[in-house]
């Protein structure tokens, strides 16, 4: 693909380099992280977001955290790996990549009691990277199916920032769009800003701009009237986890979009990797819904936008019921998602291979 | 009522004075105005705004302006008094009330082609005391109207800010509130922060937290999730206007509550004097939908909130249809949107008594 994207996460040397999100669009900056507080601060505080790149980047900061560490006698090496993984694993509940490649981790550990610290280092080293290296290619072909659902001149609204940003490669909501404008396909995004903290208009808008597509952001408030006024083809967002039963949890917005979707007639679309179906829950109410603090409504501008004294309501994501979904765009084609049960399997077969 | 409500709009000596809303919750000031050119930087600045308040200001502006020019011969006056009509008059497009107040005072200065300046000035000024003083009431009544809607322990969203900052009295939409509350009927209000000016989260949010009533900001994009998972019995909204159909112009946000609350099964109501009805227009798609420059959307809070190179989509109002709407509260009664006729009657009558 003749499109740059940017890297949101990956290795440089033994540490775990991302952009620093929250600077962006003013700034770009990447920095790089070892210590295991630094890099649950950074998943915590957003410089690295999306669900994808999280778990790609709690997969790297947990095996680039572990460097110091490998004179340390076998069990406290182990004990320590455990307490990292524990302890990234819990820097954001909602998301459920960054409990699977945790997780894909700590099983290969598992899976060699016996190896010298090095040599398990070594191993988890290259794990971490195949989970890049997926992910990457999990977007490719997101973006490969999905593009089917694009023409020439569509018009896509999307929320938050499912893009390059928010994965290791080209993004999942953005990746179809993505793959679209390099066949030439010219489609038209419309971007709503997600408040609070402007996921929308700071890093979507900047990265399409930055690779030629046309975008327009708006507010959140506006989607429903552009639905009404501007002519949207489809709508395409982004997961953080995925349930059995075909509940998405995303960023908060997602659940109202999908229903002014359904009252203009505008088919809905969810796009995520396998990494973040989790078929251990059977429903969308099951899933932990992280609660933001109340500064990042109450003042995330540097200036007072609401009465010290007032309470906030600040959910940092929603469950769209299955049932407003059109379809699920993942690596392995677009299922229906009151029918996962063929991705369930296309999955288990991918996992055992 | 024991609540004492900010004045938003009045008469200060000879000069209108209002609020200047662009600084609150940080700073409460004042700011009195006599020239033409303030008072319509003051409209399209939103220091005054809600379309009621703004009608009042309107007319009150419009008169305080004409002060200066008395000495003038009485065609000049005239002129003058036609030319400040037609600029203060198009300040903003969509809300109804500054038109129907300024044609109002047109209307009285018709009727008096012999009068001498001052004696037509006077009269001018005593006709836009009249308007402020029948806002006052209509609010009032308006208020004992909706209370009607409301039990101990009702959930009540509302978007933007409907409340005494946007009338000269105790507000619209916030009027059935404030009456509950006075009569000791504990309401807690959800108030949606209303992007991109956050009239929500600044104004609303102040205002009741001011009058002792229980109040939760939430952004926007937030207000679907809530109705999922807080239990929301009613929204009231305001309006800027409403045509013979029933549909209603208001602050942008609005239609895609409409459209959530009616999947939730939410009544949705509308609450406006009967200054904000426009019977000269059939339908909702007729009302002129005011763009608001991009920087409010690209760097409302003097940070670059999205790149300075991509384009913005910003109406500052939507049109909900009719048909979402359950009611619409004024101080003549709750009407049906799609049956105005009685209403129409009903102000007809009043207008001609």
């Amino acid at each position: 693909m003749a499109i740059d994207f940017p890297r949101a996460v990956g290795w440089h040397d033994d540490a775990l380099r991302i952009i620093d999100q929250t600077l962006l669009p003013g700034e770009y900056q990447e920095i790089d992280l070892v210590e295991v507080d630094d890099i649950v601060e950074a998943i915590r505080g957003l410089r690295v977001r999306g669900a994808p790149a999280i778990g790609v980047a709690g997969a790297i900061g947990l095996v680039a955290s572990l460097k110091a560490h490998l004179s340390l006698p076998a069990a406290e090496f182990r004990a320590r790996l455990a307490e990292a993984a524990r302890h990234i694993r819990s820097a954001r509940p909602t998301g459920a990549d960054l409990g699977w490649a945790v997780d894909r981790l700590l099983r290969v550990a598992s899976g060699m009691p016996d190896a010298t610290n090095r040599d398990l280092w070594t191993r988890l080293r290259a794990e971490s990277s195949a989970i890049l290296e997926e992910n990457r290619e999990m977007c490719r072909r997101i973006g490969e199916h999905g593009a089917t659902l694009l023409a020439s001149g569509s018009t896509v609204l999307t929320h938050c920032n499912a893009g390059a940003l928010a994965t290791a490669g080209m993004g999942t909501a953005l990746a179809p769009i993505y793959t679209a404008a390099d066949r030439g396909v010219g489609v038209r995004v419309l971007a709503s800003e997600t408040r609070p903290l402007l996921q929308g208009s700071r890093l979507t808008a900047w990265e399409l701009s930055r690779a030629g597509v046309e975008v327009t952001v708006l507010t959140d408030s506006m989607a429903a009237s552009a639905m009404a006024r501007l002519g949207i083809d489809l709508v395409i967002v982004g997961a953080d986890r995925i349930v059995a039963n075909g509940d998405v949890a995303n960023k908060i917005g997602t659940y109202g979009l999908a229903i002014a979707a359904r009252h203009h007639g505008i088919p809905f679309y969810v796009a995520a990797p396998s990494s973040t179906f989790d078929f251990e829950l059977s429903s969308g109410d099951q899933i932990p819904i992280e609660e933001r603090g109340a500064e990042e409504v109450r003042s995330g501008f540097g200036r007072a936008t609401a009465p010290a004294e007032v309470a906030i309501y600040s959910p940092a994501f929603d469950v769209t019921p299955a049932e407003l979904v059109r379809g699920i765009i993942t690596e392995h084609g677009i299922f229906e998602p009151k029918n996962l049960a063929a991705l369930k399997t296309a999955v288990a077969r991918q996992s055992t291979e």
